[in-house]
């Protein structure tokens, strides 16, 4: 494995399995009041044209890393919305 | 500018700047009880070698979104770890 495949495939791991703690604590607190709904509607966003990049560049852990990113960040925007009206606003 | 750079700049754009909310909000409240301690220390180390597989790559928006977005994370991270205190366990 290359040098650059090593790199790309530890940071690939790491940004996207780091979603997974908060979504976890969300899902036990059913607490999202600290949490910006503005930084997940972006980021989500902002993932998935990741992804186009990664498809076109035909990087595979740009592609590996972005698809997982999208659905936590995704579900994590979702329980954003969901408990905001136990959370109060944004 | 070629498809793929659109592509890359924008996302580079969005996943930068999605944690500027989040900053913001954090500075205004000081509270940070519901954001993952786990979830920042893996995405800033995660950042970190994202930014190297950049420069391997020769990749100017996966250096430019990743220089900003260790910056912002790690910011983020020092928060988290500041309001710990006040704000209880993880």
């Amino acid at each position: 494995m290359e040098l650059t495949q090593i790199f790309g495939s530890i940071a690939a791991i790491m940004t996207t399995s780091a979603f997974v703690p908060q979504a976890i604590k969300i899902i036990k607190t059913k607490s999202t009041k600290d949490i910006s709904l503005g930084m997940y509607i972006i980021l989500t966003t902002g993932i998935f044209f990741w992804l186009i990049y990664g498809i076109l560049l035909k990087q595979p852990p740009i592609i590996f890393a972005n698809t997982i990113g999208f659905t936590l960040t995704f579900t994590i925007l979702i329980l954003k919305i969901k408990y905001r009206k136990t959370n109060g606003r944004d």
